[in-house]
């Protein structure tokens, strides 16, 4: 028996043998060619046959998993098309005689290389995504088989390196019970694959395949990041239990599905879901949401070669809005920049990104990209209750002019014979410390706030969320952040707003209890954190919690309230 | 006579016949080589010689401006020591027969496309370094000579479509009265030499080269960022009227130059200067300033192939703190990261440096860089009166392992028999929100706040300071901005400790009414504008300016900020 620490990446235990995903013999031996004209017609069938595959892969995705998911294969289908990637092997063919594989295999790596170096999780993600597209290219000029998670046909926890987005995306859960991987982290792609599939990952392992051999017995652990090879009997049988303690609670939890969220002192809070796309309001729906708290809407952007347009759009929220039957639904306008890229949208290089020209700052500079959503979103009010929120604002300028855009828009449709609901909530999200600071004179103009943690945090901490060098600073429960969420609800309240939360930080556990202390009306978290919120609140006293906060507030770090809360709640 | 607007990039206003800095001729007529051993011999020649000159100007530089100037030199020089740029040069003469001229200009351009294309200022400023060096070894390989402004020999106003590092240096005060140019921006390079060599110039101007003659007279007015050509004689009179109100008004604030900074109604406030090198220190005392409230010590290891060993650094700060002769000086120690990298450090290429891992988060991860340095300043302690202030402190843990070190230091020079003052006070620098945020119990801890206003607006506005597009995000005036000062301040005389400031906005006439209403203590800027500072003080009442704080912290734009504040303190 032996035990390897991980990165919890998605939760539930599994219990299996191995499968050792292995990767295909990809070695070749190099030589000068003598016609690089047929050499090239080489790579380029290589790089088409490649590209039907992914095509296939993508649109298999799609209908399983969802656009959001498809996009990944979207972007390895741009890879394949770039010709900042192509062109240089082409050119190391015809002017140094280089064979195909060669030529491949030289350039990508310079790529992978430079990505990989990169002191930056996102840009890693980027040089798995090299790697997975080219592998399969190389596959196909030397002829290989790409080994194929789709014909796994018995119950296995699946052993990798790392997963590829491709390998993934075929895996079939009636047969695959968890996976563990070498690398990863937890906003790799493998790893958000896993929770959507709700199959039970610890990745980042470091060395978990050269620790486990072909139908070793394993245990992925997915709710403490831990795997087990080979375990005793002891060992085996505690972990079924904990199985099983898990399966129970998962069936407690599905009791809640239908009650309302109401604390033990009798206070409903309102429990709803984060979606990416039309789809995932079914889940929120299954798990119990009262609604959706945050609809990103880039997800309609992303993957695609051009605009959606304003009826695409429209048919979107429409279908979501519908689905969720007259429940909220909060859809905020379109978030790109930062680390997220639409190629089509033009967007300058920068500097430093997360400080850049993002979200509503592109959108009021772009009225023919931000006017067609407004639209579409106004169209789509009809049919059910819809609010709309505007990301990035920084100052109450930015909300006015894009209030504006909307009343604009809204009597322009009104004149063309639309029906447009006149009960539309319009709020703003509260990501940046200037907005938290000023929710006072912010909330005499918004209908609500609703405060996105992840960027709040990484501002007001000066540190990126994504660069791990700073990561010990990414601190949800610093003192600083619980001084601007308390500013912000008491912000909302005095002016008789709602106040509501849709970063990470909601459907934490350990924040929780804080955040109920604070006041916070409204909690919106992965549909798969919906439930066990919901029991977690029901079984917490809002009075006792709100005693407590003159005390947090007051303190000078993060350790300290995270051990009074602990000791508070136990 | 016409008139051209431009961006005022140093104050005064000069008048004088135009010289045009011509660019020299570097067209040349492409062909093959036969002989690249030959070529890339030439080019190494021509390489070898610049930066002969280049060590030459670097040294010159040094001598009259000091080094933080001379320190571009170093960039210089480093640009064509680096592989990166010259390989592909070489390989260009050797795989495609390139002549020399061919070779450098090919690559030269790529690199500058790339850099001017990115939409950040500082992005554009290294790609205008990248020209300036290879023009000078282009015209080496030429043999054609290169404009030398140091020939100039009468009175003139300089005008060039940008002024090269090199250019601005050679440039002689006595001749050149002032200068204008078609790029730029109040950072660049050429900016700031005017601004220490105290010479008026309107930079940015777009098309200033095609629309002044040899000859022409030309009036610079560094005030206002115009600029005349051909004035009238009405015109002329005017401007000759505003020249001599500027010189007297200079001349009326070196009279306040030993005078005490007291408010009308009394109040003491302590005025001192921003310095980057102990030459600065010279310049402080000369305009009158009370100590130096920032000693930014990064130029210290700028521009160097190795780290200042903690004898080098002993000496700085103890000349400084010798010069000030018993005058306050507060040191910040290494600020690195962000903007100002230093090659021999090894830091992480980071896709948000701003974000990122910089100075306190450096230092505190090496310990290797950061003890000698406090060692140093601890040495340098005991002559004068040294304060010691961290950047970039984001959590109280921060400050407190930042001292820790600081006091086990202490105690090892005094081991060692060194003299280290008992009465050095350790502050932070507040530039991260969650700082500003948290002052009240940071205040328990640190002897003093020093506002680091450049960051803390960028952190709190999200938005990069050096990223033109949303430059419009970047105000100081923010009632947010205003409301973070007010807790920083409030909080640090809570416990009986004073709040100072160092950023831009410290010595911005628009911004000093509001930050004595506020009550800061201390006002440190650079030494040109101490005097200026001194005047506004003197004529303010701080009661009367405190009595708005209220409506102020309670405004929704900075709009509002500025009229009300211009309104009361016409």
């Amino acid at each position: 028996m032996s035990k390897v620490t991980g990165i919890a990446a998605s939760t539930g235990i599994a219990i299996a043998k191995a499968y050792q995903l292995k990767a295909p013999d990809l070695s070749y031996e190099a030589k000068e060619v003598d016609n690089p004209t047929q050499e090239i017609e080489r790579l380029e069938a290589a790089l088409n046959i490649s590209k039907q595959e992914l095509e296939k892969i993508r649109n298999h995705t799609k209908k399983t998993l969802g656009d959001e998911h498809a996009e990944i294969f979207s972007a390895h289908l741009l890879v394949l098309n770039d010709p900042e990637l192509i062109n240089p092997m082409k050119d190391k063919i015809k002017n140094e005689n280089k064979m195909a594989e060669s030529a491949l295999d030289e350039t990508a790596n310079m790529f992978i290389d430079m990505f990989k170096n990169m002191d930056n999780e996102y840009m890693r993600e980027r040089a798995a995504d090299i790697k997975d597209v080219t592998e399969r290219v190389m596959a196909h000029l030397l002829g290989v088989d790409i080994p194929d998670p789709a014909l796994i046909d018995e119950e296995v926890i699946v052993i990798a390196n790392d997963l590829t987005p491709s390998d993934t995306a075929q895996l079939d859960r009636n047969f695959v019970k968890g996976f563990t991987t070498d690398i990863g982290g937890r906003t790799s792609h493998s790893a958000i694959m896993a929770r959507s599939l709700e199959i039970p990952a610890v990745v980042g392992t470091k060395d978990i395949t050269s620790l486990v051999s072909q139908n070793d017995t394993v245990i992925v652990d997915g709710l403490e990041g831990k795997v087990i090879i080979n375990p005793s009997e002891d060992e085996l049988l505690a972990y079924k239990e904990k199985q099983a303690n898990f399966e129970k609670q998962k069936e407690e939890w599905a009791k809640l599905k239908d009650e309302p969220t109401v604390t033990k002192d009798g206070h409903h809070i309102e429990l709803v879901g984060n979606i990416g796309n039309p789809e995932d309001a079914d889940s929120v729906l299954q798990h119990g949401g009262e609604g959706v708290g945050l609809y990103r809407t880039e997800f309609l952007y992303m993957g695609k070669s051009e605009m959606p347009s304003e009826d695409e759009q429209f048919e979107a929220y429409k279908s979501v809005l519908e689905k969720m039957n007259g429940k909220p639904v909060v859809v905020r306008t379109l978030d790109v920049g930062g680390d997220k890229h639409i190629p089509y949208l033009d967007m300058p290089e920068e500097m430093n990104p997360f400080l850049g020209f993002r979200a509503i700052r592109y959108c009021l500079d772009h009225e023919e990209v931000f006017r067609p959503q407004l639209r579409a979103l106004l169209r789509a009010s009809a049919y059910g209750n819809l609010k709309i929120m505007f990301p990035m604002i920084a100052q109450v300028e930015e909300f006015r002019a894009a209030k504006a855009l909307l009343l604009e828009e809204k009597e322009n449709l009104r004149k063309e014979g639309h029906e447009v609901s006149d009960d539309i909530e319009v709020g703003i999200m509260v990501e940046i410390p200037a907005t938290a600071v000023l929710a006072k004179q912010f909330a005499k103009e918004v209908d609500f706030f609703s405060v996105g943690t992840n960027d709040l945090i990484q501002y007001t901490m000066a540190a990126d969320r994504m660069n791990e060098r700073v990561s010990y600073l990414y601190q949800p429960y610093h003192p600083a952040i619980l001084n601007l969420l308390n500013n912000v609800i008491e912000a909302a309240h005095s002016e008789g707003k709602w106040a509501g939360m849709c970063g990470e930080m909601a459907g934490d556990p350990l924040a929780i209890p804080i955040l109920l202390g604070l006041g916070l009306d409204e909690f919106s978290m992965s549909a798969t954190s919906i439930l066990p919120a919901r029991t977690q609140m029901r079984n917490l006293s809002k009075a006792d919690l709100a005693s407590y906060k003159d005390e947090l507030l007051a303190m000078s770090t993060a350790e300290e309230v995270l051990a009074f809360i602990k000791e508070k709640t136990e």
